[in-house]
């Protein structure tokens, strides 16, 4: 698979150091708003700069990844749709269900192998906490709790582009969610705080929040989330069922323990994403590229941003309304 | 202390051990609805046979446990309080917010040294956590996890008589927040499903709860209950803050690991509360018996019982009309 | 069973509050070289003081439990066998194999249910390390590690009258490696330092130590001691066969965790041998009590303080010698 | 760096895919002793094919890793030396002190960059343990315990060829022994036995072992070698100091916990060293690029080869001489 990079910013660099070390990917162009950051990337993997424009004429060309600023996310999936390539499409695909929902329009019309990275599914661990749950580890599932905090909280000027704490943080928690409870979610309660930086506040955005969300069968789903945590990036999942508990518990980077004065004392989890799913961004190019050759669906598309979004909306709705909302009536 | 128990059941015999194993206080008399029952324990401990009655004509008693079934707890306790005898009164005085304020009225009249059984204050652990807390040891605490499962859900017919769910199991956890919050609560969000046993369901409860509370300054707290683990007791629980986190385990007997086959494997939480809260249940005693000595309040009273009551009934409220509830509706 | 105490030190303090907190044992009498500690700890529990020799006189007295310093055991053990008294003596019957030899020669003319404390094996974790060896949890038993580090270096004069880090300290372990190795121990390989304190050196012992055991069949066993742990009582064992390992591992006052700053923390482990070894104080006096009963062996008795007294013996040899002791030649 | 690499056997694919990975190696040529074998690697990387022997003609070659049988590592190594290539080394250079001693004078005469493949001292956790050391953390080093344990024997032809277990198995923690303790080693003490597979003993080795080392200021290390582990390799170093202990624990493949009917289980350890030491490999070619580049010692060099041959002929010799082995008396 020959592939093209768009967004040579931080996230862009993560994808291009995995494609680089996948045996059947090329990284073949590298395309930027910024020229020189495509150049210095291309440059670093061998790849050639390319203006976004050329990628969707290049015959040469199998797939994009899309890693741009979130606002260019559905237009150029869109346009990978129509010229026929393959495209792998950092979350979100648009911060609202309107646009969303057109580029799945397009992609319905066009259809292309299309991934979503939402990227905590290839995570080692909670893959095979997902593969316990389906082999019936714990019997019947009936609660899950997914803990998601950052080690610290961006500037409010992202806060304010950034669609607010559910649709741009917790969106991969409800991605989570949908994933691991299997089944349709019915509905969305949310309660939310601004205790960290009163700057967020201000921009009209909470950093603190909890979700309950319902299935249609009545399992319960606890989500949390924190814009700052100490100690590092906090993943953990909890899945309970009928007959026991599943934890994925934070990674380290080493399991060294020194016993002394302090106490009995481990690493702290590993600082943020880049540390935490280094694995999990190489196995959803792996993922990507098996799709495409297979025609198979890969592990996320783009409906599941559409769905992740509109819990998003629910939350958002039920944390101003102060009840419950039915996500039938989120469209 | 010379002390009256009211109540030999499962319960009542906890405490009698509790009682005779502390160097100042005397199990002085045993009083049960059945008689048999009364002397079965009495004798045991060396103590005397009563009849209920008797013990508030009784002037060498200088204090009470009331162990008895949930209804005669309001009653006894007034009488205690008339009659001028130190109080420990198991959970709940009543059911209802109604009797539950009479009592506190009596209590007002009558001063006496009251103590509520909420166990779980005088857990070691939980309050190694707490003094944690207090001592700054997370900066400021900003959300507060409490996890509390039965190992096995109780029949139908008990479930029927005691007040449901948030009022009769939740209601220590209800307690733990407000302790570890150390402020007033503000609103309360409900969800809860019947997943485990039909016959719940049928009985009007759920079995299965996630409650959301949120504090003035915007603190939240999660409780997640379920009335059956297969695995056991599971008693935890979390408090994450500014400067970082507090993890309250579960205990088991020993901590032997095995490794092999299926893993490394360690031990399964304790049963249950017997298990689980044996030194709780001694320092229960032993805090009653500093408090009547002392003239101070013990770790939790009538009032922490009547405002824990207050969470369960805006709980059980917002369950039912799928809203936040302000807890100053609720009186 | 009505018994007698000999020895109020510290030791004795700890066996009096297991003996009062036994429902079958009464606490008849304690006597002491200082008639003010027997009076103090007689009167704490409702005994009366006693002089040492009246107590093989009474003959209301069962049983009598010997923790007075060491060079009185085996004259007391040797009385209290000739007056048919059941006996729980302390280790070391005495320091050196002849005057232990002639003690258990007594023993053998003047049967009585005598137990020696060899405490651990009363540990609950331990005991069911032991259990799962037997229940064949690891298949064979190959090797075993045994880790025993006390929390601070007792003072030089304390080690002159000691016999010696091999008789004072790792006699404990030796009895381990014997109880769970459950077959003869054949060979004896030591080595050690003096590292901690440069006056117990000169007093001739060594405060870091490294032993190896083989038994007939060829298992090893490492015995690894040291009079200083700075984080406290170091109490480990790893028994590892030919289907998988145990690992009794460290128990600390609470399973609280903080994470933050300085990373992943809980508590350290226990102290010393009063916390960590409070139940099994317990459990050896229930031991002994049933055993007196049921006229069966206790779980450890006076055979056991020779052979392990024997492995001492070979132990120091090896270190001087520099080789490798059979223990068949220690006599 | 252009790199060749001799042997295209396990242990050189797995070099051959760090090579692959590092941005500053150049896999060049592959040779093996099976044209085939050497074939099939070099073209997966891109590589030529190559007969060993041009290698040592070909300038455009600047560095070569020994990954071929041991008997032909001195003779390679002695050749990359007098040619002026880098190397990296297999362990061993030669199973013989002599043979090893003459390979070191060549490279003395004939000095390049040359580094042994103790990869052990290249594992993140084993690197952080290290650098705890040094950095004081536990105060002065007094004791190492260091338990290494392969999953299944090997043949026992294997075994016969190999050297046995102290030159062939144990030469790493003979190496990671000198390397933490940082000081010479006076003594060495060994016992050994046949226990898991009579085959070994037939071919005149041990599959258990259990060495204590003696240092020049009295420090004491202990080591324990099984062939065989049911449940994984084991790898844990706990280092015991004077303010404290660092336990390096076993790594396994996620950090996934289920409780339920068997208790608490978490994965088994990683299952032998391509799992455990992945990461190892890969630092260890980074720094032998970076000791040519700079000109400076890789971590481990061939005289780390010698001093580790020679602690295993120490132990050999205790072994069956029965006594304590002063190093200084094995040349």
């Amino acid at each position: 698979m020959r592939l093209a990079l768009i967004g040579a910013g931080r996230i862009g660099q993560v994808h291009a150091q995995a494609i680089d070390a996948h045996p059947d990917v090329t990284l073949a162009a590298v395309a930027d708003y910024h020229a020189e950051a495509a150049e210095t990337l291309a440059q670093k993997y061998g790849a050639r700069a390319i203006a976004a424009d050329a990628i969707f004429e290049d015959d040469d060309i199998d797939a994009m990844l899309i890693a741009s600023s979130t606002p260019t996310h559905a237009d150029y999936l869109e346009r990978a749709a129509r010229t026929g390539k393959a495209v792998l499409c950092e979350k979100p695909i648009a911060l609202d269900l309107a646009r969303t929902g057109e580029a799945l329009r397009v992609l319905e019309a066009h259809p292309v192998t299309c991934a979503l990275g939402f990227n905590r599914r290839h995570d080692p661990q909670f893959a095979a906490l997902k593969r316990a749950v389906v082999d019936g580890r714990i019997g019947d599932l009936e609660t899950l709790s997914i803990i998601s905090r950052d080690p610290a909280p961006p500037p409010a000027e992202y806060v304010r582009a950034s669609g607010g704490l559910f649709r741009d943080m917790m969106i991969h928690d409800f991605d989570m969610a949908r994933w691991l409870l299997d089944e349709p979610i019915a509905q969305v309660q949310a309660q939310g705080s601004c205790l960290i930086d009163p700057a967020i506040g201000e921009a009209g955005d909470v950093d603190t929040a909890m979700v309950t969300l319902t299935t249609a069968s009545g399992r319960l789903c606890h989500i949390n989330n924190s814009r700052r945590a100490s100690y590092g990036y906090d993943q953990r999942i909890e899945a309970f069922g009928s007959a026991g508990m599943l934890q994925a518990q934070n990674e380290s980077e080493t399991r060294l323990r020194f016993t002394g004065e302090p106490g009995q004392v481990e690493d702290k989890p590993k600082w943020f994403f880049l540390e935490r799913y280094a694995e999990a961004y190489r196995r959803e190019i792996d993922d990507f590229v098996h799709a495409w050759r297979q025609g198979r669906e890969p592990l996320a598309g783009a409906r599941d941003g559409l769905e992740a979004l509109r819990l998003a909306e629910a939350a958002e709705r039920s944390l101003r309304e102060g009840r419950r909302i039915a996500l039938a009536d989120i469209h």
